[in-house]
């Protein structure tokens, strides 16, 4: 199930989304709202509305955003380094978090703005210190992520929150995917209309079971927290006035405008 | 005023604290309980209660807290370094968070907790890209930190989400004080009564103005949000039955048990 989390009417709610779209079109979808939240039992109310008539948001709220660096060996290559032996994270916050549709604002403190195109996972419930083989059953689901770093700020600043952590920094969307192997999926950036990342899930260096035993040794994971699995090669600017988008395969397409931060 | 976070009978509330007691008690200690929230305008109930008959709670609910690094010459030094020409910021999660009195869970990942006693800022609105001249608009007040850190991993992990942002690693209390010149103030840490931490506020590299400068350059704080302003030096580990113990000057102190992680 395609679970999106939008407005309408001034509400907020949760519909699956039914139907089937052409590329990059939303024409033809449309939300059977949700009845109560998607981390509980919930029923489909039957009330339809097209997806083209709401505003989509965020589709999950996150308390916190664990990003895994490096994860994938190319990307690391073109950083200039190696992937390392284990995994490391760092957060991205509540407050960097938009929807698709939502706009990228490009702030002043950076001249380098850079995309990265991520598969993110939705934390299904609490949990911590998750033994590998449960890990399935704390995941509620996949979206796509777009880690937008400051490439200048990081190369700089020993520790990431400003690169990473800026206000719409962390684009998430445009829905939950439910029913999906990860494991062997294309993940592809474009930057208005033009390839600029692609790779597959398969080859990231440190599974999604590996990632999520590592944070939760540490940490409890909530409802609705998302964890980012790293970038394939390809990484490259961002101007104001583009449009950028991450396509995963059984997922859809999560698309933002750069504008200058007002 | 001091603004202390509590629960009582199943209620949380905040209070006003009132009273003198002797360094290292509460005895004598009374709430005043708040009609509202310290975020808006409130008024005190002149309902009161003893401190000693309250659980004492995290002073506020942070949505994030902020930490800086290497902001004291003489930790900076301690830890094979220099002081950053500029302030570098990471995050500890809200699920780090406990509060006076909590015990501090020693995590099975880790063999080397330390200690860093801080002086936190409480954010007590809404704010961005805050000019130097209205950071202390934007200020709540003051309370005391422990930015917990698994060295052993900080060393080996290159981001410090796991090393800083463990559950139980950001206490924080026992209160807010609103009314406070944090410019020169002594900030001692003491494990088992022992003084381990010993210095000034005064001898922050970079200014809570600086910081507050610079965080906000990038990104939107909420009400509640936390920033932490370095340690000064003699950061040493913890062991499974101490209590550490953070004063800071004007404030009060903010007593912590290791525990093993049950």
């Amino acid at each position: 199930m395609r679970i999106a989390r939008f407005s309408i009417d001034g509400n907020v709610a949760f519909g699956a989304v039914e139907g089937e779209s052409p590329p990059g079109s939303t024409d033809g979808l449309v939300l059977d709202i949700i009845k109560g939240i998607p981390f509980a039992d919930f029923e489909l109310s039957g009330t339809k509305v097209p997806l083209s008539k709401v505003r989509l948001l965020p589709p999950v709220l996150p308390n916190k955003v664990v990003a895994f660096g490096r994860n994938y060996a190319e990307h690391a290559k073109e950083m200039g380094g190696e992937a390392p032996d284990a995994p490391f994270a760092f957060f991205k916050p509540s407050t960097s978090v938009i929807g698709s549709g939502d706009a990228i604002a490009y702030p002043s403190f950076s001249q380098e703005l850079h995309h990265e195109a991520e598969l993110a996972v939705v934390i299904g419930r609490m949990c911590r210190e998750v033994p590998r083989e449960r890990v399935k059953d704390v995941i509620l689901g996949y979206t796509c992520a777009n880690d937008v770093t400051a490439r200048d700020v990081q190369r700089r600043e020993k520790q990431w929150a400003r690169a990473k952590g800026f206000d719409s920094s962390c684009p998430l969307g445009p829905w939950v995917e439910t029913d999906l192997d990860p494991s062997d999926l294309t993940i592809q950036c474009t930057v208005n209309g033009q390839q600029r990342q692609l790779g597959r899930t398969s080859e990231m260096v440190h599974s999604i079971e590996d990632l999520i035993v590592n944070i939760t040794e540490a940490m409890t994971l909530l409802p609705g927290d998302v964890i980012l699995t790293g970038t394939p090669a390809g990484v490259g600017p961002l101007s104001v006035g583009d449009e950028v988008a991450v396509t995963i395969e059984g997922i859809g397409t999560l698309t933002n405008k750069v504008i200058k931060r007002g």
